[in-house]
């Protein structure tokens, strides 16, 4: 070790302006991925090609565009249409709509998407978990069958605002909200939403007429077996049969990736053997629910549909920020995940930016809330897309079904699209993530069980509101609670580790080392300083009963206090009182610059003494033992 | 060094049984203060006495009390009860309550608090701002003009709710509430509120009849300016005297601590002059308005007084819980600033149990809510009290005014009033709290900012919610934007620092060290992701513009990663994936045994492998180099 190495200080860094520091904290929180980086030392023109390419990445895309690519985006873009044509379907059903807007809602917002959105894999849609939530929200203020236009024009409504929403946060730069959905949450309450979709869909399987407006399991139970005597064992017989034949079809394309389209066809094929099961035995006059007659032609214009005026607005806004949230959570999630698997970069303000156009001009066309669905991303994934062109041709196929094919849907039977849906939902309901989380992290098993049981057994609102705020409490409590460590010195090295991980490691005589775990605040200032006293009671009882040297240095190892409020200086102002109260010595080690900053600030530096901070345990032991030594000495 | 030192690798903490874990995490929680210390090694009996003991600290230095400390008790003792009796009034007259009430106050909680509180300087009694939130509360659902009893009884209730409240946040050892408001927070809403309170007491000053409910600035500014015709001369010149005479027997008091019984008579002066100079001039006839008529005779007991089946309760529990949270911050706070200059200790969480039989007792004996308040505890300290027997002088010699003295205060002018309670608010408003701020922490300041900005021109309630709200916030975004920087080397040391904090430090050769400054959470998986990858991109650029020898390692130090949870484990996933697809290689550097638990647990020690996970960030660098050495000499 050089001689060098004994003259080294710690450093007070010098102060900044305060303008700049905000400027760059303002910058680290909302422009973490530093957007404008391209647009440095270019020309103007330049800048306002990049910032067209910036919100329409097609500009940027498509003159590299080949037929080579063509060729597998049409192939993908086939294969989603087959799905999102019974799907679109079934979910706009699930919402209460009528099931042509479920079609309208795959017809623009993918050519919107395609434009605007940089995942190359996303395929664009509604989605079970959403139009079930706008079902619930909307269906608690208007009844869908009592006022079916109020209804259709509040779904309208509420997109609207779900895409200004998402927007407004792309373009302010808000992404970090979605981060506050964790992991186990999103996990949680797609579980929990899945089994509520998929129970919802016994209504149509069991052909019952009269069914709950709730979406708990006790009152979804309830209905079905109070309600017998309107079981209609003809769907019954025919849900199972298709469900069946779509699971069957799921494990075919599970097992063999190649033959990803077996169950990608798998709904149209439903689809086109149920309707015309129904047409050649004219089941729908013995009780079978078809679809019915669908309006032939493509989106009609719904601006002038916004309820801004109703007294329902209030509803119609909280729906639509509920819905867009989670709807960005599932996009952004899914346009990710393959994202990584590509190795391309997605923004996800940028991303939101597009979900929000999508659905705001998507409000303007008779459509409901859109975005990425897992499925639906995933076979267009195995399908071999290559760009959003996928997304172009599943909107031309889904145009030309409006066009013409509409009034192929008269005939098919309800109970296909709710095998249809079930079929879908069961993927998500994995209990092996459960066990997961229960093996590696027991409190975000306990996140994921509460959303799931919230939504399963209260409603979908609850459940989420549950797993969020749990997850919030479990940071809170983390910083309210962090980890204070003993230190020791692991035999025949230099290094200081902390006790309890490295069994190895002893004390050093006189001297105790306590490693403080997280940032200093108001929320543990005070558990801190009780902490601290109760390690030094400790190890003082310890010392007396083993009849050692008595203590004489409290060392606080600081690394992991990235940052400190005014209570947690007047915290070290009073620890240091009560250390010194006992006859100790309060030193620092290795405290970061933005520690550095406050102390100096606050005049603490002054008070502890600049010689009592020292940039690593070592040296602050160093310094502790060559004065305990000397005193020995005298 | 030792040739041992090259042999340690990080250990793998041995999985502990779950509910161990919980134990100790449920331990540190909610009993960090480890209060069943003293019970270890005892017998039955002793046991037993020790309980006692801790509920009732009296039991403890009672047999240790001598003469002498009586002696200095007693002064202390009727000092500051020549505060309680007219500040006791003053303040059941902000409240809206009788004024006897506030008398009533200040006899029975401190008898009950010299039995069980821990803290030997704090003087019991009522205080401004809980007296106000309280009149703000309540005065919403009731008119204390139009329905006294009513009103009255609702305050009882609430102070029996508070009580239930402080003791059961006590006995579930759920202090952490209190440590949820910073001392930002708290100093920011104490000046807003002293600021409400002594606004308020315009009415009195300016002898004012119909005076605005509302406690913003606006309105009571409007209130006044708009009935100059109501002004009364007499009480404003007198109000104006007696302020006057108080601020400077304050002044006298401050620069000479000797003469603290010069500010602690003062407020009695007053009242004696003031009511001497309405007696003899019949002023009360002359539109001065005055206290009047008081009973004479101790509390009469309220417990049927008590409205639980009042269409109110919610109001009541409400007022309760919010001035109970703030009657324990004010108290706990005061009785640990006195508790640090005398160097003892106490218990929050039996300080909340005090309270709250406190203020439970009292709302059975016709008290209001009752705590520690700062300005009379400091008279108290000042006074030189030794023990909590000082509080017992002073419900002695309140006792004895409530049996005989009370006719005198019948002509006590409330101008005298409302002046000792502007002299008293004064000291809480202090500029130079947020001049500090605004100098260590800018954050702190806003909060500061808001909440006394809050209070002063919305509402109490309203200030407090921001100031909490923005606390929390600021805790969370320091938890989602966590600090990333690149280490270097010391010259001349083996020592690895944050460049930016250690100007003297430099890269290393091919390697690039990352710091991470927080433990990785859902909130900031995503953000960390991508950071890191900004990092790669950012010294990538800078070595081929410099035409160095290109990036091979990246070494993540995880020293400040104290906890993670599956998002957490997710990110490093992807972010060795992302790492590897560049070429590069993912080290760990000074992982923690949480770290080290979840990544065995998770499978991804396996993963990323042992050999590639270090102890320091000196071990890791030097196996990179070793590596990179080796390939070349190839």
């Amino acid at each position: 070790m050089g001689d060098l190495d004994h003259r080294i200080t710690v450093p007070v860094p010098r102060p900044q302006p305060f303008f700049k520091t905000m400027k760059s904290t303002m910058k680290e929180t909302f422009f973490p991925d530093d957007p404008l980086r391209q647009f440095k030392n270019q020309t103007l023109c330049r800048k306002v090609a990049l910032g067209f390419q910036y919100f329409f990445p097609i500009l940027e895309w498509a003159p590299r565009y080949t037929l080579d690519y063509f060729k597998s985006d049409f192939i993908a873009g086939i294969t989603i249409a087959t799905l999102a044509i019974p799907q679109g379907i079934s979910y706009a059903k699930l919402t209460n709509l009528p099931p042509i807007v479920g079609l309208y809602s795959s017809f623009v917002p993918p050519l919107i998407y395609a434009m605007m959105g940089s995942s190359r894999d996303l395929a664009v849609g509604t989605v079970a978990v959403a139009s079930l939530l706008m079902a619930s929200m909307l269906g608690d203020e208007v009844s869908a069958a009592q006022q079916p236009t109020l209804y259709l024009h509040l779904a309208f409504t509420a997109t609207f605002f779900a895409g200004v929403f998402q927007a407004a946060l792309g373009l302010l730069r808000l992404g970090l909200i979605i981060d506050f959905l964790s992991h186990a949450t999103i996990e949680g309450f797609m579980a929990g939403a899945a089994m509520v979709v998929s129970l919802q869909q016994l209504k149509g399987i069991m052909g019952i007429d009269h069914f709950t407006n709730k979406t708990d399991i006790v009152s979804v139970m309830r209905s079905i077996f109070t309600q017998t005597h309107e079981w209609e064992w003809r769907t019954g017989v025919m849900g199972c049969c298709f469900l069946i034949f779509l699971i069957l079809t799921k494990r075919i394309s599970k097992m063999r990736p190649k033959l990803f389209w077996v169950s990608a066809m798998a709904p149209l094929t439903s689809v086109v053997i149920g309707s015309l099961a129904v047409y050649l035995s004219h089941a729908e006059r013995h009780g079978v629910q078809v679809v019915g007659h669908l309006k032939k032609g493509l989106n009609p214009p719904s601006l002038i549909d916004l309820e801004f005026g109703s007294q329902y607005l209030t509803t119609a806004i909280k729906t639509g920020i509920v819905t867009g949230i989670i709807g960005l959570a599932e996009g952004i999630a899914v346009g990710r995940s393959f994202a990584m698997f590509k190795n391309y970069n997605i923004d996800g303000n940028k991303e939101m930016v597009a979900f929000g156009t999508m659905n705001i001009v998507g409000s303007f066309t008779s459509c409901y809330l859109t975005t990425g669905p897992f499925s639906r991303s995933a076979v267009n994934y195995n399908a071999g897309c290559k760009t959003a062109v996928s997304n172009i041709v599943m909107a031309i196929v889904v145009m030309f079904t409006l066009l013409f094919l509409t009034p192929l849907f008269r005939y098919t039977p309800l109970v296909v699209l709710s095998s249809i849906i079930i079929s879908a939902m069961l993927n998500l309901i994995d209990y092996k993530v459960a066990i997961h989380l229960w093996k590696v992290d027991k409190f975000d098993f306990v996140v994921f069980m509460s959303a799931f049981l919230g939504v399963v057994f209260a409603s979908v609102e609850i459940g989420l509101v549950i797993a969020v705020a749990l997850s919030l409490l479990r940071v809170l409590l983390y910083i309210s609670r962090p980890r204070t460590l003993v230190m020791g010195n692991i035999p025949g090295s230099k290094m200081y580790k902390s006790m309890d991980h490295y069994t190895v490691a002893s004390t050093v005589p006189g001297i105790l080392i306590l490693q403080i775990g997280s940032p200093i605040y108001f929320t543990n200032a005070g558990y801190l300083r009780e902490r601290i006293t109760r390690w030094i009671d400790e190890e003082e009882d310890k010392l007396k009963s083993s009849e050692e040297s008595s203590l004489q240095y409290v060392i606080l190892e600081m690394g992991a206090v990235g940052s400190i409020d005014t209570s947690g200086l007047n915290m070290l102002k009073e620890a240091k009182k009560n250390i010194e109260k006992r006859g100790l010595k309060m030193v620092l080690a290795n405290p970061g610059s933005e520690l550095m900053k406050k102390l100096e600030k606050s005049k603490l530096t002054e008070e502890i003494g600049q010689d009592w901070i020292h940039p690593t345990v070592e040296k602050a032991v160093e310094a502790c033992n060559f004065i305990l030594h000397k005193y020995e000495q005298i």
